[in-house]
């Protein structure tokens, strides 16, 4: 059912001018390019009205950035999954700090995300939480900090402790679920200080869309990996 | 600015399974044929993610079903004015019954669309919150009683008197933003009698969208429109 | 630090009429009633204004229907959870079905009734998010079908494998937390019906509040529960 | 009905730990003394679990700070209207800025004041809010730039030209609502400005609250009022 494969870089486009219409489908190419070159698993998470047109442009996996826990039906302006399904994404984040949910939501949303074959990203914010998460299994489980968003201080770097925390109360859980960590990820450094700490992947928004040059950083990403790959 | 003309016909997709995807395409390009056969111009408002496939395909209106009063940055899961204006959107639901806003956030959602050129259609509940809604200077005001939504008895012709008080209200506050109804809206005696009671178009879903033959009901609601436009 | 004994009843007064100013204070002095004469631990759950008059009046416990995850500060309209101790109360509930709150605020909710002294009792609508609350480390664990709330049909005679199953995954990340289960609940045979399925007590509404006579109800409930005690 | 007078100053207690529990019904009656000392008419808006105690230890008008746009019912961890006037609050704030409510909710929520005679204190943000709340007739109108909220510059010195163009566009909508104003008083001179601009007094909180001597700054603003009064 995973689409996707480990160690996986995950690309949060957020609602930045730099990742928005145009410039998404531009920025999706940039991360395809580097996935195919380097072999590293890459996906990109667009707006929701940029999944279709960056879903049309490249070959890579695409997210959605959330889903409403509804089926079809009276729900104006809410996201229906299949509505992200038909228009070629494979997959969604559900919770991410800047779109909290409440916890029957995230369960349902996590039912409606396997029903109809979605990938299903749950962000948490510490090593509770993702305990907690973990327990609704998903497929994938993204601990971010949310102090450490959008700061450059990586997660892996500056709070091992609780990537390293969260690996161990989610493993006390849920043996399966695939984690990956974010939060002020911008250097190759930090991806393989993440990789150590146990996870699979990274999460990652501004240290890319909002770089200078995305693909040189995303090029760091994918070295990095590689180089942890082979050590490991 | 309004890229629409009164009287206007607004069809809102919701996250019907009969609007979603390919669906949602089909239905958009029936809405096109009758608007352009009939002259009476028509809107669609299918979800944010069907918006950029349905305005590649057809010549009239799309609106989304809401924008969140976000500036471009750090808002995953949100969406911004932006995202759906580059996918080919012309305007926008604010404030539907079933995706309801703080006050604070209409005007600012308003003073978005308003900003990148988007049409504003804001609904309401009563007469009261309509004037109220007023007083914040959207394109469109769109009243739809909540507890008529979805049931096929018009808020036209059970509920006169709101839409008659609506009108009133609203005029205190507001001599420029355009009326329209809606609510159980299914027939041509619905949209007259809507257009007699002051409004300038009708706001729609199920009564098209899960209507057996949705092109008939449509090719109903315009020659009702052309008649009544005769009359007066 | 927990100031109740099991088996526990909790009679959540929810904002009905027949429980709220004077008349909970009268209905809270029945259950204290019930509580001395039949020994079986009973606490009560009036609205956040009468806190102060129900614990001035009685001696039995007192909890809270919601706290916030707030710190003292800047939270007009919120609940903070010094004011409800200072006023009396020992405990809360949290993510009750009619006020569900976001993942993190769960966790932050527990937090800050740990950290002053409160009892935290987490509502959860199914065995999965009864698991995942249970990682939270809750003092006490309320299953609550939401389907069954207020309908007079019991969660442990209609829907005996939820209660199973919840204890069941519960155990699987939590040896500690005290599992309670509610909706429907209106007669002995029901609490007996939820002991034997493994809990420790119910929490019950509309079974009391609504009840001609709430002493009854609560004498029987008091009954069933002696009775179910010598046999175990 | 309005069962207090102008100029009317109205402290807003929040969650903070200073007017939190016993030191709610301290600093409540230090505001009594220097009202009744001064005549000039004071107001408290304690937490809810504060109210009863407040207002059993004071004359002066208590008021909430929230209520839920709610009917007695089903309705856990929510604020009924009738609760707090049941243990003694004659009045409520609503949609304060740090707890926003739906503008059908709003228009609820004021309903439900009146209908049991409640004085309701809409809170705004800007003049167009204003006088979006405005027609939705509420007793008392609060406008309260949130970005000055607790920074100690004053609303009506340091933007004059909203609480003016609030007073106008409001008197557009509405001829009868009392306007008052917040967001950083501190001063005499802070009330003075507020009560030139056209409003009728003046919603605060840190700037008492927060304060080393309450009394004296209570003091200040009441002599400004009489000063104020005089003069005009």
């Amino acid at each position: 059912m995973i689409k996707i494969s480990i160690p996986f870089v995950l690309i949060n486009f957020k609602t930045y001018a730099e990742a928005t219409g145009k410039r998404a489908v531009e920025l999706a190419r940039k991360v395809e390019k580097i996935s195919l070159e380097t072999g590293v698993c890459m996906g990109v998470a667009p707006q929701f009205a940029d999944i279709a047109p960056v879903a049309n442009a490249v070959s890579i996996s695409v997210f959605a950035q959330h889903i409403d826990p509804i089926m079809p039906g009276n729900s104006t302006g809410h996201v229906l999954a299949e509505s992200i399904l038909e228009n070629g994404a494979i997959g969604t984040l559900i919770n991410h700090s800047e779109r909290r949910l409440k916890l029957a939501d995230i369960d349902a949303a996590i039912a409606r995300a396997r029903e109809i074959g979605l990938v299903s990203v749950v962000c948490t914010n510490n090593p509770s939480v993702s305990a907690s998460a973990a327990a609704l299994n998903p497929d994938i489980l993204a601990i971010e900090p949310p102090e450490l968003i959008g700061t450059g201080i990586s997660v892996s770097k500056a709070k091992p402790d609780v990537v390293a925390d969260t690996v161990k109360l989610v493993r006390n859980v849920n043996k399966k679920v695939t984690i990956i960590c974010g939060a002020g990820i911008t250097t190759g450094e930090d991806v393989i200080a993440a990789l150590k700490l146990g996870t699979k992947g990274v999460l990652v928004a501004s240290g890319v869309v909002k770089a200078k040059y995305p693909d040189k950083v995303l090029w760091e990403f994918a070295k990095a990996i590689t180089k942890a790959e082979k050590e490991s």
